[in-house]
């Protein structure tokens, strides 16, 4: 299944996509994609729905983040070999963990904002685990599958001049407003054939900037879960960006960096496309 | 005024600390002191009101901490200079930012719960702010006064072993379970008499390993609201850390953390006292 959420920012209502690529409106039967939803096994209801039988969504409704505002949302750095060579730095021996604010997380084609004083706004092209089930002190990566309601595409846009020249830690340059497009749905687990073997691209004003494959992540999905899972509480609904690709523009030569007016296209296999627009906050 | 929470866990109840020390119960006339609270003035509201009108509190009730599960929590790394050197640290030239995640927050007198496969748990006293009104890219240092809705204890738990030797970045030491009591009220603003003068202290087992003062911090308080409102927009109800002073097991010769069984408690000045007892988890 495909979730998604539709309507103005703050009156998101919840729906899906169906298998014609039509969006449904499931907001009578549901309140949200929220913690209380994923956690009590919603996910097994909606199975059982007749999607059919739900009114149409106009499809030109502004698309929401794919899940409402999540408890946390954990990043990996550096989880892809290419990225961290082009980026000067070590390939890491355990995953890299920081937070970005979870306020940051907007729908998929809302506006990225280049934060005041920025002048170092770069892209990052991420899958995005969904958390379904909370999870503590999982047994085995195995188990790990269990815990995952889905993917979806994250960018996680980052200031590089407030995430790496101003004093130690990232989460300055990674938790400005709308720092965080999310969707445009988010694909459950089952529809994934292979969720370690998804191409992964990023244009800026049409030209190819990123181009990987999920099957070059050093800590795939399952072992993230697993291990996040032994440090802290994931929760339903939760969300985790697994690393990006080569090909930010910190890493170009000269870097190149996103402006306002800049348009920014985003898609992962079988995940779909985000499209944004930049303009100064 | 000094606000509480009180009841079970995921039940807690708003209420109030009186002038005659006694608690009262709001929860008639306010749903919690969440975001909508203190963004809509809730502060001036409830400056209005008679609380000898209101239920008394059973002084025996769990006390949850003193604001629900913040949007964020945002700590503030190395803010005072002696804690800095006695962790082998530099002096930070701006402050260092990192996150918790929020759903570490618990009540003041809650179990700290010792992390499986741990060995270095240590305390940190700190001084909270809590933000009282929404607040983005403020103009100055003297602006920030008016988004503070207040102050209190807050212990910043660490793994130490979790935050500095498993690969950059140290919220993996930051975010486990029940790893940051809170509380055990809030003093609104006009109840501190001087918030850059408070002394503060933490003792384990009845031996005082913690003695210092927010006299000496780094960067204060006006100063890390402003400086952070450049970089993400803080949120009413979210919690900042403002660092905290000598004397972390981390510093010691030779290096004492916390286990199972441990009694630890923290008093600052003006804003009470926590007690906690340490268990595995």
């Amino acid at each position: 299944m495909k979730l998604i959420r539709f309507g103005k920012v703050g009156e998101e209502k919840p729906g899906i996509l169906d298998d014609n690529g039509k969006r449904k409106d499931l907001s009578s039967d549901f309140e949200d994609w929220n913690h209380s939803f994923f956690q009590n096994e919603g996910l097994d209801k909606l199975r059982q729905l007749d999607f059919s039988q739900f009114p149409e969504v106009d499809a030109n409704e502004r698309l929401g983040s794919c899940v409402p505002r999540p408890g946390k949302v954990i990043c990996i750095g550096l989880n892809y070999s290419d990225h961290a060579a082009e980026s000067g730095m070590a390939i890491p021996e355990e995953p890299i963990i920081f937070q970005k604010g979870a306020n940051t997380v907007v729908g998929p084609n809302d506006h990225i904002l280049i934060p005041r004083n920025s002048e170092k706004t770069d892209w990052e092209v991420e899958l995005g685990i969904v958390i379904g089930k909370d999870a503590r002190y999982l047994n085995s990566t195995e188990e790990a599958k269990d815990y995952i309601a889905g993917y979806c595409i994250s960018h996680d846009v980052s200031e590089r001049a407030f995430q790496l020249e101003k004093g130690g830690q990232w989460t300055k340059g990674k938790s400005c407003d709308n720092f965080n497009p999310l969707g445009p749905f988010l694909a459950t687990s089952d529809e994934i054939r292979n969720i370690h073997n998804l191409k992964m691209k990023l244009w800026v004003n049409g030209v190819e900037v990123q181009n990987g494959n999920t099957n070059t992540m050093i800590f795939d999905c399952y072992f993230v879960v697993h291990y996040l899972s032994q440090f802290m509480t994931l929760e339903a609904g939760d969300v985790i960006s697994t690393g990006t690709p080569p090909g930010v523009g910190l890493g170009m030569k000269p870097p190149q960096y996103l402006k306002s007016g800049d348009h920014v296209v985003l898609e992962i296999e079988q995940l779909g496309r985000q499209e944004q627009i930049c303009v100064n906050a």
